[in-house]
């Protein structure tokens, strides 16, 4: 061992004792006949000291140190006559008695300090020093405790932690499926799995009642700003439950992680809301909670009244946005300006401002009387000084043009602070999507989620309104994961199929192992995913799941480190049967 | 929630209570007005009884009962008149008051008992019925149980749990991996990682001191008896260490799993072995010591004395066995047949019998005297009884013919009992392997291992007998995992790569993102990997790994479960702009 002590360990009561440390130069000193060094570990930074009078050849050897050395210190711990109440160990440092450089470095690229002066790309290239910033370093800690504790919870509930394939079975329409060749059987294809949701089902059917897996999950598709081509997910499963037992267990769960991990107990059970009432109230199926500012229908009120815009409208719906009465025509224009940005697409906004002298001002005064206008104040519970801003429109559009303006406003109000954590279910969503463009109904989670066993009688006559046995969780309006109730039953799982559009030949291409198995007695079972990166994102306070992986990969699926993908080989592709056809078609030679 | 007890926890203490279960059934018996029903969950079996004259109803839809039906039962719990003291709930069982069928089954292909009637390829195909079986689910309960206790053990030695990447980069002579091709970058490929060996080095670099990761590695190889394309290791990292630090963790490792999982604890430290003795005493680098019979060079005594056979070898090498004089002729030459099968090699074997009354007899009684053979039986301290086995020819090769024999006698003889556990460290392995096709040297272990810094000298003057930094535990005959100290020095690894024959564009391009990353201050640094689909199989008894992975592939890399892998469709083969080159080498349209 190169040292016996860490530097994040030593404290006053050390103080007399001969320590080994080993670890990174973060920076050196020279004051006068002494030399201070900032000895750096993944546990803190001590201070040492070389004084140039009493060991002149050791303090020789610290004054040429640079940056990111790896050095071993030898040295007794004394008090420090100046302390640093900012470090852990800022009540001692080491006199140094030796120093043996255990490796050079060459000036990295950036500064390893958590305000770097690395931009975002070379940090990325250079990811192996990037981890070496103690802000990045604390995210993966966080993960690997919330990793540990995630399992602690579920073994001590009975879960088995139970490792599905990688290499699994390819479907039809994988599209977004990542493909293996076999060089073993020439002209087949593994994929990567999406989830194991195929799995655990089959584990089920196996009575494996109580199942989880934090689980590597792949995806091929074009990466939004915050996706990942491979990304983690706490896949669970339980049968002989009942949507309340799962929602309880997982509840507990999160729960747990935020005691365990933050210190935040949540004494109460989490708030639940229908996907009904979430669109209705905040135009999103995922609603951040921490802040109220809930959606006020005006429809009623608006219409009649000769105003086209409101006439012409499905919906005319408005939040409330305490004391911004005073917002200046800037301040409004901005918003304006917000929610007519394509990425929210409303046509304009109509603004009402309740002055602190009772008082109304407002962008459609030539439509409505002061008295028509305090109506509205009065649905929206609007005090003086509130602004009242509202959208109009198709019904779901305008919502959810509403819902970023709702968000904007709580960011500008400094009322989605990192710190504070507002869970929420989410449940009673619809089975299905319609889909416009195909003319047909999709399953909104997957085919295999349970409908509402009091909804099972309008699966053919009002099919859009069936609600699903799912559920998924949020917070801070985030989704932080979802499930469902699975159906067990053969028939109904056919049901489902056709009404999906599936053939039965379709049907069993896709899912058949899955379905034979259903055959010999599938238990009733349902479950959830989390997806664990955006979890520990969410804890860690964070806006990307990128930062709590530790190499992740850019927008392109590309990790700029060791520049994957590549090409490879010919006399691989030989082996494996495959040719490349370049772009323009052409086979290559 | 179906149920509000398990199948396998009520006790005596519990008569009298109500209660809810719910399984599979086991077996239904009728005995003149009753009926048994046997229950099944994963946590047991429990008896339930049904009254043809108190419930007929209820008794009625007991008896239309299928095996493997998925039942809700309500009852009582009652002591049994009759108990079975082979059940932990054999002193209960359930007077049902109502049964629900919660699903049925189709008779399933075989028996759901740890005595199937089911062939392996049977049970590999439904193999979700197999993992019913009790003696299956034991092994994935195993498997979880170790899981975890390897992470308390590692968590509590402040060692962090960090997720390396699937998807990495491909690199040349990587004909071993599997390939992924990515849509997002056409003509190019990730490859699946063989083991996260650079990410942990790179881990190292970054300062993350204590690293580990349970993780999926791949290998696109023809699959031997007991590989798998997809398997499990734990893998694990450290800075600042030497090879006694790593030694001493992971031995303690090793014993925190014996002691939580078999209740077995081992009070001394493991013996160690070095590689030369290894081979010297068993022919084996994992020399099985769960019994003795170490090899006897008897050379100097067989030669010179006229048996061209023994003047011939470059070594005469035999094992004592013990109590084996007794031994017939057919005994005898089932174990000549044994040594001359193909897959062991020896050309013949000679015998000596020292018999009970002091004679001896042998197969060479024409070339040796009484006397001479008795020097043989001397130095391999034979007693009166034994037998000593003897091979002959070129060192390595004799010698592994011998550790075959070894083997053979230690199976006839019992003595390798799986209940017994005998771990032990081989370490001090050659840093090279000669290759005499290529004649080259090839890194035994990789090339980032250390060699053993007495041996730096030698590297190019002895190079085949420099030894590594680099250990291998065993347990039982078998290779539960190695490691080595690697090469943290800049140059010494560059010396390294042109010893393999690397040029430096060669070493830059397979490994150039970790060469760069040692440029900024790598740590010393080792570490290790244990194969934990074999470390469970160990603790398990069993003599495949097969056994304890939920859903493996055959020996030809095939899932014949869900039948993958498969053809992918010609659209998707598009998108990825490749082709399928047909086995006749035409193009496929």
């Amino acid at each position: 061992m190169f040292r016996d002590k860490t530097c994040g360990e030593l404290r006053l009561a050390d103080a007399g004792r001969s320590v080994r440390l080993a670890g990174w130069v973060q920076r050196v000193r020279k004051m006068g006949g002494m030399t201070f060094l900032d000895l750096r570990d993944r546990y803190g930074i001590t201070q040492v000291v070389f004084n140039q009078e009493v060991n002149p050849e050791v303090c020789g050897i610290a004054n040429s140190l640079g940056r990111e050395y790896v050095v071993e210190i030898s040295g007794k711990v004394e008090e420090r006559t100046s302390k640093n109440p900012a470090l852990p160990t800022g009540d001692i440092e080491i006199i140094a008695s030796d120093v043996k450089i255990l490796n050079k470095s060459e000036i990295p690229p950036f500064t390893i300090e958590d305000n770097t002066d690395g931009g975002d790309d070379l940090r990325m290239k250079y990811r192996y020093l990037d981890l070496r910033r103690p802000c990045v370093r604390k995210n993966l800690e966080l993960r690997h405790k919330m990793a540990f504790e995630i399992r602690r919870y579920l073994d001590s509930k009975g879960f088995l932690e139970i490792e599905t394939p990688i290499l699994v079975k390819s479907t039809p329409e994988g599209a977004r499926d990542f493909v293996v060749p076999s060089r073993m059987n020439p002209g087949e294809f593994y994929a990567l799995p999406q989830s194991p949701q195929l799995f655990k089902q089959l584990l089920m059917v196996s009575g494996y009642d109580r199942y989880f897996q934090i689980a590597k999950c792949f995806r091929d598709e074009d990466l939004r700003a915050d996706r990942q081509p491979e990304f983690t997910q706490i896949d669970c499963e339980m049968s002989f439950v009942e949507q309340e037992d799962v929602i309880e267990m997982f509840e507990g769960l999160v729960k747990h992680i935020f005691k365990y991990t933050k210190d935040i107990e949540f004494a109460d059970p989490f708030p639940r809301m229908t996907w009904a009432d979430a669109m209705r109230l905040y135009g999103s199926d995922k609603p951040d909670i921490r802040f109220g500012m809930q959606f006020v229908e005006l429809t009623d009120l608006a219409q009649g009244k000769g105003f086209s815009v409101a006439d012409d409208a499905q919906i005319v719906v408005g939040i409330c946005a305490p004391g911004c009465a005073s917002y200046t025509r800037k301040q409004i224009d901005q918003l304006t300006d917000f929610v007519k940005r394509p990425q929210v697409g409303a046509k304009g906004m109509i603004w009402v401002k309740f002055e602190e002298d009772g008082s109304v001002k407002s962008s459609v005064g030539k439509f409505y009387t002061e008295e028509q206008l305090k109506e509205w104040g009065e649905r929206a519970d609007a005090k003086p000084g509130d602004l009242l801003l509202v959208l109009t429109g198709e019904t779901m559009k305008t919502r959810k043009q509403l819902c970023e303006l709702r968000l904007e406003m709580g960011n500008r109000l400094g009322l989605r602070d990192k710190n504070v954590f507002a869970p929420l279910w989410v449940v009673d969503f619809p089975l299905f999507e319609w889909d416009e463009e195909t003319q047909r109904y999709y399953a909104m989670h997957h085919p295999f989620t349970s409908p509402n066993p009091e909804d099972i009688p309008m699966l053919r006559t009002d099919t859009g309104n069936v609600r699903a046995t799912a559920y998924d969780i949020i917070v801070n309006g985030t989704e932080l994961g979802g499930g469902s109730i699975r159906i067990h039953d053969a028939a109904l799982q056919d049901e489902m199929f056709e009404l999906l559009g599936f053939t039965p030949e379709r049907a069993h291409e896709q899912f058949g192992f899955l379905m034979d198995a259903f055959k010999y007695g599938a238990p009733p079972h349902g479950g959830l995913a989390l997806g664990f990166d955006r979890f520990v994102s969410i804890l860690a306070g964070l806006d990307t799941i990128r930062d709590v992986i530790a190499f992740p990969k850019n927008n392109s699926g590309r990790d700029v480190m060791n520049e994957s993908p590549s090409p490879i080989d010919d006399a691989q592709l030989d082996e494996l049967r495959l040719r490349l056809v370049p772009a323009d078609g052409e086979e290559k030679k």
